[in-house]
């Protein structure tokens, strides 16, 4: 067991869950071999090792300074972008054409949770790099391509997405950057972004933003939004790197993940910024949302991944300290035991346990979906797409929600000193509440499932989601052990049928307000069914493998397994009775309630 | 409306729902009024907003430092206990034979409420001076508060609560400090104490530790723990004050509450630390209890103060920050609203509303219960100790566990920008995390209702509470809009009584591992029942004053907690439904898994 993730659960996942090398039957996987897979994470535990979790600490005491309009950040970040380009990280999701390995996105977002779960801060600059060249790659054109996307695969130039700005957070279709075309197809940008995460560093030679802008006189709102690269520094007629009129206004301090610097930029100040628009005009928000829903799985899985070095931290702590006696044997003479053993700390870190592992496996359900998606056609195609798309905001919103509560409980468990630097959980604390705001704030997630992904062409995803969770079930009915976690989830699904019916009923009824007023905690109440599936897919790979001969440590491991889908399903998903009870009240309190009721 | 506190609801809950002033119908009390109630409030508003709330980030920025043994603290501290000692405010609740104002636990909780929202670390100091000056005069002889007593009352000298080990954390009765009586009666203390706030520090002039050690040849555990007066200084036999022994080991550097130091000390590295006990021999514990069960209130206040500014926070930037169209007009020509008017930012300062006020009702209930325990005799007063008992738990733990959940919900309501330390709301979040931990953690407070208060004197204190819930159902039932609630009320009084009767049998047939396995979730469980027994108490207040004629802004108010206690009721009393299941599942699960299969 690694220091922030367990090697065997990834094992576990990936090979008897998810059984990742069935990719290599494609044509477009086909180079790689189950082998290479463990080779890419044994590769990503070493370099998570060596170079990110050494620094964890450090990122976060130093944070980045802007001086003389220079952000500066830890020397490690040089490091770890080289590293990334060189061992061909960035690039590794990449097609063979635009020099990466055709890496499946199950075994990528593996490392990426590894790298996560090392230290989050350093993993966003390489990973955001990656995601913005791959919008460079998917859109632009060959001479957007050639001059951009190789240096930011070698980790040499830094990628960003730049969407926010100060008076346009989650509403999008309000930002104001504008976008002027000159006499050579190119574009003066001016406006403002903020929050740019690793907008300005000085561990890359050149900063380049896949950035929101609008051309002059295009439509109002979302549909006249165009996506540009607007690099830091720009190429002259001789090649050379030139200024292009970006400035770093401010770096925000944060409560946590504070080894990447957010940033607030702004841009032509003297009229000299150039932006290359991507693609078509007036593309900019369909364009972006590859790179979003791809980074909103990213989300989820570095919200485990953080969740899970938490929970390591915690089990290693509980084992070790001792306190207390068993609440039968309360004589003082006898020797106090590790608090592990009190029912208490196990109900925590099975909490833990069962947030971190559920989650993980509803991630890597997306990634595979995604990786599907790549090489299938027609019906099928469409199928991955529709529940990738419907899980996308659940995958992102719930690990990153109960997330916050799994650390919490792993700092409870420490006592005064997790509340102390003593130990790194206090800054898990911090480093995870990001993941609930970042790419889309939960509310926004909820609105995304309820209002968009439930409804979608009548509801098919719904629909095939269904289809899924019932083949799960029927498998799982077969297996000594699962029936009753098989009847549970059969339950549940007839009890989100009868609230789909319901809040379907109040759209009717009293229109969409109403009935979108409850949707985050409609997410949360679809979330625990998820997991709870996702859940019972794990308990089916378990009880399959312990019913071979397998070793004293295996057993050991897959009875952990049986006892956290075992607590999901009678800790976890009796929440969804209270949730379905509030969710079936259509007293529409909240949309009721007025400002002037909350003054004092 | 203050800028951490609302005022009208502090005079709400005093006068309409309380109606403190009945206390001055008793001679205890008699030398107040309601207008000296009045004013001691708001010379509490005036200290907190000039003195307190002005250095609340700059305490948080500017950590306590140990510089050659002795800790620095922002020089505020020296400012804050000199005025919180000239004005009284040490002594309030002290009897006026030991210099005190007599004054009522519901008015100096009060001020207490205002001082931690505006600044808990700030409180913090005089709060603890109070306590362990409560001590000496409850149980030390006559000279211990002659030497000790009118300095900490002044804010000369600083008091605190020595009580955990490095070793010795939740489980006292392991604490290994031990006592050697000297031919003159005093004690040669040797040993380390460890999270001790405000330990030491340069603020004051003396530290005075109630501090619990073992006499020499004490019986194990808890039976053997005696409560002694450790000072840093001591007098000499000129009345002089020499060093007393004691070293500043380290100080912590925390999570949050960062103003206020967490100290580890040595005793008697030089074997010259004199201790002076309290009371009698072994009866540490038991007398410890009485601060303990007074600092458990006194978290739930200030979890609610926390929760309270964060609050209020969160619905002034949502009242101003422009963000979004209503879901039915998307049309970006529009201007963005507020966000305040978005369903899902209501229900998030519903939420906070909700938690902030329901838990502050319950907390003023304690305090009152204490207030009447002073003045009343026989049956009367016995069930009044009997409800402070059984609720102390509930009064520690609810606040401080959904306090986390309120102030992340109102970082979430600033999006990006709660995440940053451009607001106070992120050290909010961190501020907020102690309470779940010290004075008793949330699992030993469960442990406490489930395996102690519940049950002692064969459920009276259980029943005594339920009588009082049915006297406010009662009361409801007759008031015009308030039936629904009082029935919810009485339905999950029934839901209580079937899961308690469960929890009952099964210790009966399985024993007491298996009965207190689950005593967290019971304690949530039955903090849902009790904050809305609160909820329903303020309700009829409420509705009792609408039936009057009331102002346009009292009508404004009183709806607004309508919407409030209707929240509770429909949003989050609904989770007793998943509660009920789980602590009705009697799989023994979290007392059956085993250590081993947690490993990897």
């Amino acid at each position: 067991m690694s220091k922030f993730v367990s090697i065997r659960n990834i094992r576990f996942m990936i090979k008897e869950v998810f059984n990742s090398k069935s990719l290599i039957e494609y044509d477009y996987y086909s180079k790689h071999n189950e082998k290479m897979f463990d080779m890419v994470i044994d590769a990503a535990l070493k370099l998570a090792d060596k170079l990110m979790y050494p620094v964890l600490e450090e990122m976060d005491q130093n944070q980045p300074v802007l001086e003389a309009g220079q952000v500066k950040v830890h020397g490690a970040v040089k490091k770890i972008m080289k590293e990334f380009g060189r061992g061909g990280w960035i690039a590794s999701g990449f097609s063979e054409a635009h020099g990466g390995d055709q890496l499946p996105f199950i075994i990528r977002g593996t490392a990426s949770f590894i790298f996560a779960a090392s230290n989050y801060s350093a993993c966003a600059y390489p990973e955001l790099t990656t995601g913005a060249a791959e919008l460079i790659t998917s859109f632009g054109s060959q001479e957007l391509i050639d001059i951009y996307v190789p240096k930011m695969l070698e980790g040499k130039w830094q990628g960003t997405m730049a969407l926010t700005e100060p008076q346009a957070g989650s509403s999008l279709s309000d930002i104001t950057t504008t976008a002027c075309p000159d006499q050579n197809g190119r574009y003066k940008i001016r406006g403002v972004k903020t929050f740019i995460s690793a907008g300005d560093h000085d561990g890359v030679e050149n900063i380049i933003h896949l950035m929101l802008a609008r051309i002059e006189n295009a439509p109002a709102g979302a549909k006249g939004i165009s996506l540009f690269v607007v690099p830091k520094k720009r190429l002259d007629e001789k090649k050379n790197l030139i200024p292009n009129d970006i400035t770093t206004a401010s770096i925000y301090h944060k409560l946590g993940y504070r080894g990447t610097p957010a940033t607030e930029i702004s841009m032509g100040e003297k009229d000299d910024c150039t932006g290359w628009l991507v693609g078509e005009e007036n593309k900019g928000l369909v364009y972006m949302f590859q790179m979003m829903n791809e980074a909103r799985i990213l989300v989820g899985l570095a919200s485990c991944a953080i969740a899970s070095s938490a929970y390591l931290a915690a089990l290693e702590y509980a084992e070790k300290r001792p306190q207390g006696r068993p609440v039968t044997l309360k004589d003082p003479l006898i020797k106090q035991i590790p608090i592990i053993e009190h029912a208490d700390v196990k109900r925590m870190l099975l909490f833990q346990k069962s947030i971190v592992e559920g989650s993980f496996s509803l991630v890597l359900q997306c990634c595979m979906y995604a990786d599907l998606i790549k090489v299938s056609q027609g019906d099928e195609k469409e199928k991955y797409e529709f529940l990738l798309d419907l899980l996308t905001p659940v995958a992102k919103a719930f690990p990153s929600e109960y997330g916050i509560y799994s650390v919490s409980n792993a700092l409870q468990c420490f006592g005064g000193y997790g509340y102390c630097k003593d130990f790194p959980v206090e800054q898990y604390f911090r480093d995870m509440r990001i993941h609930a705001i970042h790419e889309g704030t939960t509310g926004i997630q909820g609105m995304d499932l309820l209002g968009r992904k439930i409804l979608m062409k009548n509801g098919k995803a719904a629909l095939l989601f269904i289809e899924e969770v019932t083949l799960t079930i029927s498998a799982a009915m077969e297996i000594k052990g699962l029936q009753f976690f098989a009847g549970e989830l059969q339950r549940v699904m007839k009890l989100l049928e009868k609230v789909a019916g319901f809040l379907f009923n109040v759209a009717h009824e009293k229109g969409v307000e109403v009935y979108l007023s409850d949707s985050t905690l409609f997410l949360e109440f679809y979330g625990l069914i998820v997991i709870s599936w996702q859940w019972l897919i794990q308990g089916i790979a378990a009880q399959k493998a312990m019913a071979q001969d397998c070793s004293k440590k295996d057993t050991n491991f897959y009875k952990g397994k049986f006892f956290a889908m075992n607590y999901f399903f009678r800790y976890e998903l009796p929440k969804t009775l209270g949730l379905a009870a509030r969710l079936m009240d259509d007293d529409n309190l909240t949309v009721d309630m007025k400002t002037e009721y909350f003054k004092d």
